[in-house]
C-alpha cells in the first residue's frame, strides 16, 4: 500500500520498549502456554487451524488493512472479490465444512455469500425433498446459483407467526402466488439479497382453499440468471449503509402476485396436494427447534472466541502502554506504571479473560448435550429438547449481551487509541453487534426460558419426591428442590478466601436463582399479576438461571478428578498439570465471585449473603485479581488468535503498537490531498499532494 | 438524490398507520407540551432556535440523508463545503455565540474547523498576551490561518505532565527549538491537524538554562499559507479511520528541531524573560481549572440532549411499532400490542426521559455554581473552586457514561432495525463515544472527586461542630454529618408508595455515598490499604456523590413553592403549571427509584434497605412506568429534537416509519450497480444499473 507522510526513519518508541515488555510478561507464567493452547483446540484442530492459516495469510486477496480506508462501494466491491477468491480456494484444496469454518473465522468477512453458505444450503438440506435438492443443492454448491433467507419483514421481526407476505394455492394451474399486500410486508434485512442472490427461500403465509397454515419456506428464482436483474414483478434493493455488516448486501423485496410452481414449496415435511390444494402437515413440529438449538449453541461458541479476540488486543496494549507515576511505588518514581498493574484496569479486564474460559466448558457441555439430544430424538424421543431450548435461549441472551459488553470495556480501556479502527476494535465491534438482536432478540428471548422454568417449578413443587432422583443430573430440578428443603440458606464465609469454596460457590448461585423464581411464581399464581407486568423479573431469572450454568459448567470441569475415567481430552490435559489446574482454578474463582459481586444485590435480597460477608466477597475479587496478573498476557497468547485475525496495531503478538500506529495512518487516503481551506472559495481540493 | 429503484407507489404500510398512532397519543397527554417545551428552553432561546433553524433547515447544503451513503474521502470533502458554508452564514447573519451554538447543535457535524472554534480561538483568548491577540486571533477569527490545539501524543494521553515534545529556550537567537525525540512523542488524534490547520497550539515541555517547567502552550505556523504544505522540519498526516468523526482529520504532527520566535509562548501567565532565559511563573495556578469545569459543564449539559435525541427517537417508534399479541389482553386478541405497552420496553425508556429531565436541573445549577465562583474569584476568592472541580469532574464522568448506555439502550430498543443508518443512531452514537475518554478518561477523573470527598471527610470527622453551619449548604458537608449523627439510619417505607418521599430519597442516597466514603477512609487510613488497591472503590464513591447531585437539583427544583420569589423563569413555568409539577414529580420519582434499584446492592449493603424493601421498591418503579406511559410520546416531543437534526426514519414528527425507511433505501448507491457473481470471472461488477 502506498504510503503518503514519509515518517523519519530514525525515531523510535521512548523506552521501555513494546517487545522487550511483552517478552517479561511472557517470562512470568506460571504453565506452559502451548498447553494451554492444545487444551482449548486439541491436536486436530490445531492442525486445521495451522494448516488453513497459512493459505489464508499468505493470500494478497485477504489482507485487512487496506479495507480500513474504503467506503462502503469500494468496500463492497472488494469484499465480492475475496468471496469469488474464497470459492476458488474451497474448490482447489476440497475443503470439508472444519476446514472452511478456520477460513471464515480468519478471513472475519461478513459478505454477500454468507447466507449462501449459512442459511440457504442447510435449509435446503434440511427441508428440501429428494427432487428439489436435485435441482437446487447441486447448482448451489456450485455457486451457479445463489441464495439468501427471506423471512424478516420491514413490519415484522421478532414474531414470525405475524408475517404479511402469502403464498397462495392457486389448483387451476397448480402454482403458487406469492405477494406483498402492503409496504410493510416488504422482505428486510435479508443477507445477500440487495445486489447477490439469485434465488431466495421466502418465508409466507401459506394459504389454501381458503384457509391459512401460518408461514412455510418457499424456493424462489429472483433474478434472471444471464442479466442478474429482478425478475418481472419483483422489486429488490439493498437496504443502505448499517452500524456494521456493510460488506453485506442486506436487502428488501416486495412481490406483486408473483407465480412458482408447487414444486418450489419446501416439502420434506408438510405439502399441498395437487389440484385438491389439501394441507398434509408435519409428522411432527419438533424438527425446527433442534436446528435453532444448533444455531444458538454455536453462537455461544462464538462468544468465546470473541471476547478472546477482544480480551488479547486489551491485555497486550495495558502491558505496553503506561499512564502515571503510581505515588504508592517509591521504586517506580520514575518510570511510569504500567496500566494493566492498576487494579481498576485489572477488574475492568481479568473478568472478561475468565468469562472466555467459563464460555469454553459451557459450550462444550451445550455440545455433548445436543449430540445425546440428536441421539435420543433419532428414536423419537424428545425429552430433553424443552430444557436444551430453554437453555439455549438464555443462554444466547446472556452470552452475546456479555460480548458485547466486554469488547466495548476491552476498547475503552484502550484509551483514546480504542478509538481507532487500526486498534481491531471498530469493525470487530460493529459487525458483532447484531448478535444480540438476530436469531432472536435477547429480551424475547429470556421469556422462552423464564416460561420453562416456571412451569418446572410448579411441577417440582406439587410433587417434590417425584423429582427426588433428578438431582445431581438436572440442574433446575438440583437448585428447586434444594430451596425447598432449605428456603432460609445462609453463606457461611467468614474470610475473603472461604469465598473461593465451591460448595458456596454452587450453594450462592442455586439458591438466588431458586429465590427469584419462587418470587415469580408466588406472584403470577397468587397474586394475579399479568406476564407483561413481570417482564424484568422474567429477564432477571433467566440471566439467574444462565449465569449459575455457566458456573456449574466450570466448577465440574474441574472437579473431575484423575482416578475417574475421562473421555475428553482436554479435560485430560487440563487435570494431568498441576500448573494449568491451578490458574484455570483462579479464573474460575474470578468468574464464579465477579459474576456474584456485579449483582451482589441479588445475593442480599435472597438473604444468602449479609453485608459483612458481600464486602469479604469483593476483597477475595481483588485478591484474584492479583493471583491472576502474573499470568495475563500468557493466558491471552494462549487463545491463539493470529494477528491475521485481529488486524490491531494495540494486540499484535510482537507489540510494535506505535510503530504499526504510525505506519497504518501514513497510509490513510486523505493524507494524499491538499485542502483549500479559504472559505471564500468554494473549491474544497487545492491539488494531490506528491510525496 | 437519485432514487437507483422504483418503489410501487400504490402500497402503503399495514394498519394500523403511524401518524394515526402518534395523533392517538399526543392526545393522551395530561400536561401542555409548548409549556413544557418552554421550561427547557426559556422564552428568548426558543425564538433564537427558530431563527436558526429556519436558516439551517432550508440551506441545501447541508441535508444529511446523503452523508449516509458517504465514504469517508468524499465525506470529508463535503464536510469541507459544509464548514465553508457555515461561514459564510456565520459573516452574513452576524451570528452571536449563542446563535452559533444553535447553528452547531442542529448541524451536528464534527468536521475539519470545529478545534478552530473550540479550542484554537478560545485559549488565544484565555491564554494569549494583547500582542498575541493583534497577531493571531484577529486573523483566526477571519478564517484567513485555521488552528488546532495539540496536546494529546502517541504515547501520552491523560497524563499532561508526562508530554514528550519539549520546548528549548535558545537565547542566543532568541527562539524556542521545538522537538520530538521519540516516536511516542508524535502529537495525535489533534482535531483539524491532518489536513486543515494552517497553525497549531502545542503543549511542550519548556526548558530554559537546564531546567524543565512543566508542559506549556506555544503557538506554531505549520503549514505553509500559499502552498498548504507542512513547513521545513514538521511531519504531519491524519491518523486515518475512526469509530466515528470520520469528517474530522484528526492528526498526528512531529517536530525535528523546529525554531519560533520567543514571543510566540503563549505569555497572559507567564514567560521566559529575554535573553537572561528566567522562568516568570503565573500568578496562580488556578486560573487553568476554571476552563476546565466549564468545559465539563458543558459536557453535562451537552448529555441533557443527547438522551434527549435517543428517548425522542425510540419512544416514538416504540409507539408505532408492534409486535405479538399479549394474551393476557383479550381486547388485543387481533391487533398486536404497541411495543412501548410492554413492560420491558418502558422500563428500558423511561427511565431516559426521565435522565433527560434529571440532567436539565442538574446543568443549571453546575452553572448557577460556576457563575457564582467566576464572580467570587475575580474577587481572589477561591473557596468554590476544589468542590466544583470534584464535582464537575464526576458528574462528567457519570453522566457521559450514562449517555452513551443510553444512547445504545434506545437503539436497540428499536430492535433489528436500530442498526440501520437510518435509525439515526449509528453515526449518533459514533460520533458522542469519545465524550466518555477525552476531556478526562472517565475512570480517572472519579480519583479526582473522590479525592476530594476523602479530604472532606477526614476534615469533618476530626472535628464535626465547625462545620454544621453547613448543613443545607454544602451537599457534602451535609451527609458526612447526617452519616456521623446516625449511621444506623435505616429506611422507613413499608409501602412502594412510601417511596415516593422525598425525605426517604434523599436519605437514601445521603447514607449510602456516605457509608461508601466512611468504609473507604477506614481501610486507608487504618487498615493502610494503598490508593491503587483501592480504585474500584473509588469509582463507586464518585458514581455515588454524583447520583446524589442528580437527585438533589431534581428534588430541589420541585420543593420551590409558590410563596418564594422565584427568580427563573424554568422554575416559574414549573410552579404555575399543577400538571407540569405532577408529570416532573413522576419523572423525578422515576429517576431517583431506578437509579436506586439499579445500585440496589449498594444500599442494601449499607443497611439503609431491607430486602423485603428492595421488593417494595421495584414494585414502585413498575407503578411508576404506567404512571409516565401516557404522556410518553408528549415527554419526548417536549424536547424539541427538529427532523432536521434526528435525521431518522424510525424517529421523525410524523410517524412515516416505513414510508422513509424505504424511499431512503432506494437511494444507497449500491443499488446502482449490476453484479457479476460468477466464481471463475474475475470481475465484479456486471454493468451499472439503468432505471
Amino acid at each position: 500500500m502506498t504510503s503518503y507522510v514519509k515518517i523519519p526513519s530514525h525515531l523510535r518508541p521512548s523506552d521501555p520498549q513494546g517487545p522487550d515488555l511483552l517478552t517479561q510478561e511472557r517470562e512470568s507464567a506460571s504453565f506452559d502456554v502451548k498447553e494451554l493452547t492444545l487444551l482449548l483446540y486439541g491436536i486436530k484442530d490445531l492442525e486445521r487451524y495451522h494448516k488453513i492459516l497459512n493459505i489464508i495469510e499468505n493470500d494478497p486477496v485477504f489482507d485487512k488493512t487496506n479495507i480500513y480506508f474504503m467506503g462502503r462501494d469500494k468496500l463492497f466491491e472488494y469484499t465480492i472479490k475475496k468471496e469469488k477468491r474464497l470459492v476458488q480456494l474451497i474448490k482447489e484444496n476440497k475443503w470439508n465444512v472444519e476446514e472452511l469454518q478456520y477460513a471464515e473465522w480468519f478471513l472475519d468477512m461478513p459478505g454477500p455469500f454468507g447466507a449462501h453458505r449459512g442459511m440457504f444450503i442447510p435449509t435446503l438440506i434440511g427441508h428440501g425433498t429428494e427432487e428439489q435438492k436435485k435441482k437446487f443443492l447441486i447448482p448451489a454448491k456450485n455457486y451457479q446459483i445463489i441464495g439468501c433467507y427471506a423471512q424478516t419483514e420491514l413490519g415484522h421481526g421478532s414474531n414470525v407467526q405475524g408475517l404479511e407476505t402469502t403464498s397462495t394455492y392457486i389448483p387451476e394451474t397448480d402454482e403458487f402466488e406469492i405477494h406483498s399486500p402492503f409496504l410493510t410486508s416488504s422482505k428486510w434485512w435479508i443477507g445477500g439479497l440487495g445486489r447477490t442472490a439469485t434465488h431466495a427461500i421466502v418465508m409466507a403465509q401459506l394459504k389454501s382453499n381458503g384457509k391459512d397454515y401460518g408461514p412455510h419456506p418457499f424456493i424462489v428464482q429472483i433474478r434472471d440468471l444471464e442479466t442478474h436483474l429482478p425478475l418481472p414483478g419483483i422489486t429488490i434493493g439493498d437496504i443502505g449503509p448499517k452500524f456494521g455488516f456493510n460488506a453485506t448486501d442486506n436487502g428488501f423485496m416486495l412481490f406483486e402476485h408473483v407465480r412458482i410452481p408447487r414444486f418450489n414449496m419446501l416439502s420434506k415435511y408438510c405439502q399441498i396436494e395437487k389440484a385438491t390444494g389439501k394441507y398434509i402437515s408435519p409428522p411432527n413440529d419438533k424438527i425446527n427447534y433442534g436446528i435453532m438449538v444448533l444455531i444458538r449453541s454455536l453462537i455461544v461458541t462464538g462468544v468465546r472466541v470473541t471476547l478472546a479476540r477482544a480480551a488479547t488486543i486489551a491485555i497486550r496494549y495495558s502491558a505496553i502502554r503506561r499512564q502515571f507515576i503510581d505515588k504508592d511505588e517509591p521504586k517506580n518514581r520514575i518510570v511510569e506504571t504500567s496500566v494493566l498493574d492498576y487494579t481498576m484496569q485489572q477488574y475492568r479486564l481479568f473478568p472478561i479473560i475468565a468469562q472466555s474460559y467459563a464460555c469454553f466448558f459451557t459450550s462444550k457441555a451445550m455440545n455433548n448435550l445436543y449430540t445425546k439430544y440428536m441421539e435420543q430424538s433419532s428414536d423419537g424421543n424428545y425429552s430433553l429438547l424443552a430444557d436444551i431450548h430453554a437453555s439455549s435461549s438464555g443462554l444466547k441472551s446472556l452470552t452475546t449481551t456479555m460480548a458485547v459488553e466486554s469488547i466495548e470495556d476491552c476498547r475503552r480501556a484502550c484509551g483514546g487509541h480504542g478509538y481507532s479502527s487500526f486498534s481491531g476494535f471498530v469493525k470487530f465491534y460493529q459487525d458483532y453487534l447484531p448478535n444480540t438482536t438476530w436469531e432472536g432478540d435477547n429480551y424475547v428471548l429470556t421469556q422462552q426460558t423464564a416460561r420453562y422454568l416456571m412451569k418446572t417449578f410448579r411441577k417440582v413443587t406439587k410433587n417434590p419426591k417425584k423429582y427426588a432422583s433428578q438431582i445431581g443430573t438436572n440442574p433446575t430440578i438440583t437448585y428447586i428442590l434444594q430451596y425447598l428443603n432449605e428456603p432460609n440458606q445462609k453463606c457461611m464465609a467468614t474470610t475473603p478466601l472461604n469465598f473461593n469454596n465451591q460448595e458456596f460457590q454452587l450453594k450462592a448461585f442455586r439458591h438466588r436463582i431458586a429465590y427469584l423464581l419462587a418470587n415469580a411464581v408466588d406472584q403470577i399464581d397468587n397474586q394475579k399479576k399479568s406476564w407483561n407486568s413481570m417482564l424484568v423479573e422474567i429477564n432477571r431469572i433467566s440471566h439467574a438461571h444462565c449465569q449459575y450454568l455457566l458456573v456449574q459448567n466450570f466448577i465440574t470441569a474441574l472437579q473431575y478428578n484423575s482416578q475417574q475415567q475421562i473421555n475428553d481430552e482436554s479435560l485430560n490435559i487440563l487435570h494431568n498439570s498441576t500448573s494449568l489446574k491451578k490458574v484455570m482454578t483462579s479464573l474460575c474463582n474470578l468468574f464464579v465471585l465477579h459474576t456474584m459481586e456485579k449483582d451482589v444485590g441479588e445475593f442480599l435480597e435472597s438473604e444468602y449473603l449479609t453485608s459483612s460477608q458481600a464486602r469479604l466477597l469483593r476483597t477475595q475479587v481483588y485478591n484474584l485479581l492479583k493471583e491472576i496478573r502474573p499470568n495475563a498476557v500468557s493466558l491471552v497468547d494462549a487463545f491463539l488468535i493470529p494477528d491475521a485475525l485481529l488486524s490491531s496495531a494495540l494486540g499484535r503478538y510482537d507489540g510494535k503498537v506505535y510503530e504499526t500506529m504510525i505506519d497504518w495512518a501514513s497510509k490513510e487516503p486523505l493524507n494524499g490531498i491538499i485542502l483549500n481551506i479559504d472559505p471564500n472559495n468554494n473549491n474544497t481540493i487545492l491539488e494531490k499532494a506528491k510525496l
